[in-house]
């Protein structure tokens, strides 16, 4: 029933990635302060009015030239990939805080990362459903072992301690079983006063994979 | 150990945040489209060390009132709320879709939208997490029976039937049971092609509002 992913592959070398990254980051950068900026805009109707008449411009000249669809997941023959429009991870896409996965040596995959405005649900606390998806991104990576094996989620549990506070969090996961096809995850996530959420999760290695 | 959550209570009569809907709206449409054209722009590097200048200046000039921190939860004499920074719903928030909820006359609380580029995750297909952060946020609303009394989410868990393809999707949630201060909440996320994700969540009424 699932489509097979169209990952795609390019003869680009690694260095000419590395130096688009360096473009990219500082307009994935500027459109997140930007959408800080908007939501928490206290100037006059005026300058709401000015500021989306400015940010359409610069989508029209950007619509010059787009990619028939979705960015997509991208790599070349050296293994870099790249996947800027990801919702978790993506440089360019301010839905992405983004945020960055390392794999520990103890096998820990762990991230820290500062949530700010666009993250909020409950007031000045995280939004329940931005921590399951920070979660989920990172259970998915913790299970495919260091992009050594594509994985999907296929059963995600999360338990809910208390609120988020809004700032630093920080997020670990690790495998804690695996059986056949199945990879079994545990994570939580934590403000600075200690966990906020703990997640189960199982992981499958699909078909066209194994 | 849960923090009461400080929703503003403002003397602003409807008509005047009807009114304010009417410019941030736009706005928000504008910063979506923007985040949209930037995700998929494939112009020269050169335009987008344009676009990234202009951004800036439009940050710096709504930079040059702005509220003290996140957004917050607003609501008026009258009952009538907004929250436009919220990850989910926010009107000025390219996090959000924006998703409208509506509960239907038969009580089931359901959501129709758009999935764009941003929310991507696997090639073509939603990010599990986004999905997530859809479902936590209707069944909130369906748990809450229409904002009569407050929840925070307690427990949730999220089965993956198969990918989930960017486009329309469909959302839809019920209260399944009550038990004290619990609330049981059942929902589903489809696409074109049936559903993708069947979610259960626990969700609980604070001790304060009960």
């Amino acid at each position: 029933m699932t489509t097979i992913p169209a990952f795609q592959h390019h003869e680009i070398p690694t260095e000419e990635i590395d130096r688009r990254e360096r473009v990219n980051a500082p307009l994935g950068a500027a459109l997140r302060e930007l959408t800080e900026a908007t939501i928490r805009a206290d100037v006059d109707d005026d300058v709401l009015a000015w500021a989306t008449e400015r940010m359409a411009e610069i989508t029209a000249r950007l619509q010059e030239r787009q990619l028939a669809g979705a960015f997509g997941v991208h790599f070349n023959h050296e293994g870099r990939s790249w996947h800027w429009g990801n919702a978790a991870i993506g440089l360019r896409n301010p839905v992405a805080p983004p945020m960055q996965v390392l794999t520990g040596e103890d096998g820990v995959v762990r991230a820290d990362l500062d949530l700010l405005s666009r993250y909020e649900g409950p007031p000045g606390h995280v939004h329940g459903g931005v921590t399951a998806l920070l979660l989920d991104h990172l259970m998915g990576v913790t299970a495919s072992a260091g992009n050594a094996r594509p994985t999907m989620t296929g059963t995600l549990t999360l338990r809910y301690r208390r609120l988020t506070r809004l700032g630093r969090v920080h997020l670990e996961g690790r495998i804690i079983g695996e059986e056949r096809a199945k990879v079994f995850v545990g994570a939580t996530l934590s403000d600075e006063d200690g966990v906020t959420v703990e997640a189960d999760g199982v992981f499958v290695v699909p078909r066209w994979a194994r």
